[in-house]
């Protein structure tokens, strides 16, 4: 076993505290990491908070998780000491399901295993990254290229991840306009990401105050959706939008933007349900579509296409004894435009 | 001028009287119908009943039409008198925009014309099918063919072309699992065309009592929806769910079917707002998507698709006087499965 440094929260309105906790002796295929990096997550909030559900307390949240391979076990073929490596937001599946066989574990039909806030098939409690190690099975862990900062590479493990593959799967390519809702952490993630692959970028912001930034990003064009003009101007022009947002939006107002069979794919979940009028969708064969994360080999390709692209997430790396405060920017969308705790502050 | 018989409506509470009215000379392009069979659509009774929005009164609904070319415009390429022909949902769109120039003429970015409620490029309000005569440019006439009766027909060129897009745009297929949400006019026809298409085709319907119809006309499976059961049972089983149900239905429960990637189309459209949870389209990358009959083109290769395997509605052909009666009974769910009216008997 080995003893981490880590910071805890241990309850759902407690700041949190230096601590140590354990992890599990190395297993045939694992692989341990030195942590060097920890992005925080817009999730990690809500559910450090219990906004999402009981969670077991303490708990250490993270699954943007870039570092260093220390050890390996026994039977590990795919890493080595010294690897410069990354973990999401899991860090198991069954393996054997439909969807896992596809390469889309993270739809696993018997459940992930998530990175933190879930139960491993050791029975234990998993611990996320804002933390010095962590112990992960290689299938879980993906290679960080050369040409990409560990800080930088963080965030690409979930907001990286999260907007490449529904871009990916429908289709943002050069002849296609890509609507990115939201210019957040994800927001200029997916921006950069459609950009490379070669569409037309429009980012759909409540104000136009961080407009110089998505334009610098490689926006085409940046819309205020304060602006009512907007959804005149805009309206049946883009084959995709990525909505980044979680607070609720006037759907049928997204939806009228869309072209023909064009899509409407939710990567954040608000808490409430959402209200939609039916003919937003039948009047061009539009869809609402929502999409989570992606799968290891998927996160992989992400990754490599960062490098090959130079994109990267603008962070602000702070010290460990600065995440509850981080928090309350966060919130207050006080971030440009994520926050990745270094490590070595623990 | 041709003076065609018809049956009118003279308010959104009045019952069908019968009357005369006049069609359009023809224009060179023109053609003119001796119309059969007209099918009665549960949309013709909201619009006769102006619950979507106020329409010109006397209103001659009916969008399914069945007849026999008996004139044509001078210059009139694709049909001759004597030509057994069909008209659906739209008489004319404008011809120009990027979806008609896909051939998708029923999402025209200029608004198609209806067949009837609409109003024309003449400036008139068009009237529809429960009537003995049409003039309708060619363009959007379709040839039935011979070995599809008239009466059968009728009901194809909206309850058919329908299902038929849906169904043939998400690829029902063989391998595919499809459920049909509903058996009524839409839902028998998606249950015959889903089977011939190759696909696996589970009935979801309130009750079993249309199973032995829906087990004939080609269901492999049939539950009842006010079964809790079903929604365990089939948790996760369909790559494509077409619901038929204009009522509000409960989506996140449908969603639940959907397997990775899966999406249901709605074909049928509320009048209230639906409700949905967001993570119930997230956990398994599904979709929620509308779809609006067919364009003409399409419309053509469902008709020439239903005689190559043999596809017909189930009809109750009824004489012009009894039009109120069967909306009564169309609102009760009381027809197997669709009313046509014989017009000789206007």
């Amino acid at each position: 076993m080995v003893t981490a440094k880590a910071r805890a929260v241990g309850g759902p309105d407690q700041s949190f505290h230096a601590t140590e906790i354990t992890r599990r002796e190395l297993d045939v295929h694992d692989v341990l990491i030195e942590i060097k990096y920890a992005g925080i997550c817009h999730s990690d909030i809500h559910t450090a908070h219990g906004e999402w559900g009981p969670v077991h307390y303490p708990l250490v949240p993270g699954h943007e998780i870039a570092g260093i391979v220390t050890d390996i076990g026994s039977e590990v073929s795919k890493y080595q000491v010294g690897d410069r490596v990354g973990v999401g937001c899991m860090v198991d599946s069954c393996g054997t399901c439909a969807n896992c066989q596809k390469g889309e574990e993270q739809y696993c039909l018997n459940g992930n295993v998530p990175t933190y806030a879930g139960v491993d098939k050791y029975g234990e409690p998993t611990q996320g990254g804002y933390s010095s190690h962590i112990v992960v099975t290689e299938e879980f862990v993906v290679r960080i290229p050369d040409n990409i900062e560990l800080d930088a590479a963080a965030p690409l493990l979930c907001a990286g991840i999260t907007t490449y593959s529904p871009l990916h799967h429908w289709g943002a390519a050069p002849g296609k306009q890509v609507a990115v809702v939201g210019m957040g952490g994800l927001g200029h993630m997916a921006v950069q990401i459609a950009h490379a692959m070669g569409a037309e970028v429009t980012v759909l912001s409540q104000t136009l105050s961080k407009k110089e930034d998505g334009l610098q990003l490689g926006a085409d064009h940046y819309y205020a959706t304060n602006d009512e003009d907007t959804f005149k101007t805009l309206a049946g022009q883009f084959d995709l939008i990525i909505n980044t947002v979680s607070a609720s939006i006037n759907l049928d107002a997204y939806f009228s933007l869309l072209t023909l069979d064009g899509t409407l794919v939710n990567v954040g979940a608000p808490g409430e349900p959402l209200s939609l009028n039916v003919m937003s969708l039948i009047g061009h064969r539009r869809s609402f579509a929502g999409s989570m994360i992606g799968g290891i080999r998927e996160t992989q390709e992400m990754l490599d296409f960062c490098a090959e692209h130079n994109i990267a997430p603008k962070i602000e790396v702070i010290s460990a004894d600065r995440i509850d405060e981080a928090y309350e920017r966060v919130l207050a969308s006080d971030v440009k435009y994520r926050f990745v705790i270094d490590t070595s502050t623990l």
